[in-house]
């Protein structure tokens, strides 16, 4: 495994981690869970990602479970939470956003879930237009200094919020956040590379980037229709069926011109995919979303692929985008 | 439910919240106030008002002990208490005012009474002449950094002292009050509209406030006399009826002018009271101080009748002021 | 009772108070102690002056297991330790004196002694040549900051170092001292006039003043000599012996001119002594060691003899000092 | 014992202490280090130095151990760990070097090993140049406010980092390092006396020298090869073994011309070897790793040999150098 510091502090996370978004406590249960996170652990993964509204605080629970269960060296791996959404479905005034009595309570909460004494990583999962930044990143900055969280982001705030958040931690000596987690891949580049540039020069900010196959689009799966046993298949996933359509189909068809890149690489695309991502030294680690053992371990070849990214290979992809 | 904004913090609370102020322990015993506060979190009500001097810590148990029985999920609700006046019949001259061991006392004392972690809402029920606003701001801020408050306010203090507090904080990187508890109606409007409209501008601070009804004569049921079973029969309320015969009556004659208009409008007097104080919108909540169930419920309408306070109702109640 | 602000702090200790040293766990035991402090208490007394130093921390022991025994309501009383001289009889280098260790090991003892969770007013007991002032002031900001002291202070040391301490609270937002707890009564003025003079106007510091009696001096009790049963009689207070013959016995001389201005005034002389005491504004309190009720008793009289202290008196006084 | 004050701090460290490091749970098991420690401490040793990788957390766990049964009175003696290296043999990259998660891990996990509340010294062991220097500092300081640290400092780092801590610092009220643990002996001099001269200074430093017998080099006994019993024997010392080699044995050829001016002065030359580095007014203390109790006394014989080195005798060793 390689690792990556985050950002310019002193924590390096794998370059490739573990997310246990849209799958923990749906496709994949106890028993799963368990075999993929020892999978990861195993193969140097040493940063679980979670959230509050990962199936309603299940998804947090789950990994909790599993990581006591495993006995993990609590120093050996990291863990995140994200404040936002709410923990339960239907969340009241009071049970999601970014106000420091949400972001306290769901920090404890997330806490109890994972069964931890602090979170590696809190992000806030978005900005939140009722409440001010500096009352956002004061609770932040309480939560670092009662030992509660470590490194404290913030996940798809625009470029200008984030620049905000920064001169507010300057001007009352708060902590200032430490790392995005934006969704970047192939199909989706633009914030990551031209948005956020200034914020990784200024305050060496890292990111943990989700999405890296978009869902799955870049697995070419989709390619010839939509099989019956994937996520999309699922009611929940009308979004993306919808993304697939969206402009006259043109992501899959920007899929199906990279599908030939890869054949000429010869690797998988999802495994192009991924070493893509890995390429982009702004990236601090990847976020793996597997469901399966044999998923997960095809993600983890993307590491040997990247040196297979020759600036020709970049050019071509550059071109087919 | 209508929710609102504490000012410009990012904490929202219901317009209409309830407040155990005169009558819990008094009127309101145990399975009333089970069955009152049940029905007000069930209407949406997610803020309960106390302070530490409401008969003397009584009022806090007994809202402690119901909120824990209806086993509540404490990041849905949010729970106040207030120091100052402390809460044993005869205080001695530690058990009250803002010095720092009071203030820190009465917060910990509170945090039992009531059952929690921490109170999201904590006032100064009073100025302190006998203490530095200093060191009140810092022991509120202390509090704050604990993690044992989330907001702190004051009540009934002067702008000016206000402002003072908001400088102290400032100038020493404390955090700053968040809300004012100020009384607020139909007959008792300077403080609020005047006094306050620069603190509502510079500092973003909300207001929560108290006795909309005028201790009940805006219910119009004093118009005709006192009748036995009113709070005003009672001899602590002989203030109330001090004041129902001051400036040669002054106040009833003004309820007797408002009385048609609520008449014109179809809805009870009180309805529209209560509407009357949603309109401004520098009043986060409401806090409503029902001893009946049905009463509660005939107070909560007040959230409909807002859109019948037309300009020209206003303009028409501005002139019987 | 009267109560008095400790300096400009919104703290308000009685204006005579009951202090353990040099009696308590010698000529006072537990079931005296338990008396004492009980009629302390129901005199109004509510500040408890105490130091790891006195008898080797049994006076702590002593005074916390009888307050607990008592039942007093923690809201309702103050109570001090000091640190410095070491709680044990030959205490190594780092138990002892200011440094940031002891200063921390020191509360957290004085803590567990007297059976609390915080201490009211914690003192430096002398200055420490060998801790830079910064060293030790921040070691009191924390203690303030984590709930386990309210207001820190001095005892004994001068002005200029009480100044430093401020001017190094002042620069790095510290926690300044609030009081100081000097020597003072009609032999021993100036530093409490004088010197301190500045530290009122400036810093609003209040003091807490011991030996107002002259370690019995003042009572006129060693006019004639020095009785067996006096403390004076144990070899411990061969100090007193010798300060009493000091200046060819100057200290005596005064006593014995300031007899007749009591005799006249139809009070005891160390009532007198002790109202001369409660007269300077800037003596918050005044410490009493009586070590038998009947002396206590007689020595809370000092409150009523105040007035009659007019200023032709005060002249008098003077004029014989 | 001579006691003196760690840099200007106010805490005062026995001029001769004693460390755990390479001997315990090696050489030195169980019942060996309670005499060990017993026999120091009974001498006046009040520093017993240790780090988290010593013997991989061995070390601590055999300190705290032997420390908790022999009921050393907390407040009377200091311990310290240093984190860099990791507790384990092969420390994943978030268990060793000096990001906020490894300093708070190691330091929550060396309080657990060592028994006790607060490590009284704290070392960063070697600097990261993979963390920010801001972002180690914080976490210091944040370490101290809680209670957890009570001072802080760095090992063998180069003077231009230790002035960035105390500029960070000082920018961002930070509490900054108090002391630097460099090997000094007569064979390795130069970092302690021109390298942290202006830290001497400017910032009041301490020093906590290790190796002042440079591995066992300055006792002489390796002048006529390497006896079978030694350290040096051992496979781990094959650094030692080579640096004796080094420069064509320059450091065998200095401690033989060495040896006869401890021979003129009557001692052995460890014992002039370790008075030579306690003449250093900036060392704080120098830590002793005796591994038996007839050594340890023998050391402690170097306070009294440090007249003997007076100015001509410091001049001819340092002609000898």
């Amino acid at each position: 495994m390689e690792y990556r510091r985050l950002g310019t502090t002193g924590l390096k996370l794998s370059a490739l981690s573990y997310g246990a978004w849209v799958t923990f406590g749906r496709q994949v249960g106890r028993s799963a869970a368990r075999e993929l996170i020892a999978l990861a652990y195993d193969h140097g993964i040493n940063f679980f990602d979670n959230a509050e509204t990962y199936n309603a605080g299940d998804a947090e629970r789950l990994m909790g479970d599993v990581i006591a269960d495993l006995r993990l060296p609590r120093d050996a791996y990291c863990v995140s939470s994200k404040v936002y959404f709410g923990a339960v479905t239907d969340p009241k005034p009071t049970q999601r956003g970014l106000s420091r009595k949400h972001v306290f309570d769901a920090a404890h909460q997330a806490l109890e879930r994972l069964r931890v004494d602090y979170l590696d990583l809190y992000f806030c999962h978005r900005p939140d237009p009722d409440t001010p930044v500096a009352e956002t990143v004061m609770a932040m900055d309480l939560l670092v200094r009662q030992g509660k969280v470590l490194y404290w982001g913030t996940s798809e705030w625009p470029a200008e919020l984030i620049e905000e958040a920064h001169r507010v931690a300057r001007e009352n000596h708060f902590i200032a956040p430490s790392m995005e987690q934006p969704q970047y891949n192939l199909l989706h580049r633009d914030r990551v590379e031209k948005d956020y540039a200034p914020l990784y020069r200024a305050h060496g900010m890292g990111t943990t980037i989700w999405s890296p196959l978009a869902s799955g689009l870049l697995t070419g799966k989709y390619n010839d229709g939509v099989p019956d046993d994937s996520r999309l298949g699922h009611p929940d996933y009308a979004w993306l069926r919808d993304a697939l359509l969206e402009n006259d189909g043109a992501a899959l068809k920007t899929v199906r011109k990279l599908a030939p890149i890869a054949d000429g690489l010869g690797i998988p695309l999802a495994r192009m995919a991924l070493a893509w991502c890995l390429k982009n030294p702004h990236v601090s680690t990847v976020i793996l979303g597997a469901s399966k053992p044999r998923q997960l371990e095809e993600n983890l070849k993307a590491l040997d692929a990247v040196p297979l990214l020759t600036d020709d290979v970049m050019a071509t992809i550059d071109a087919a985008l």
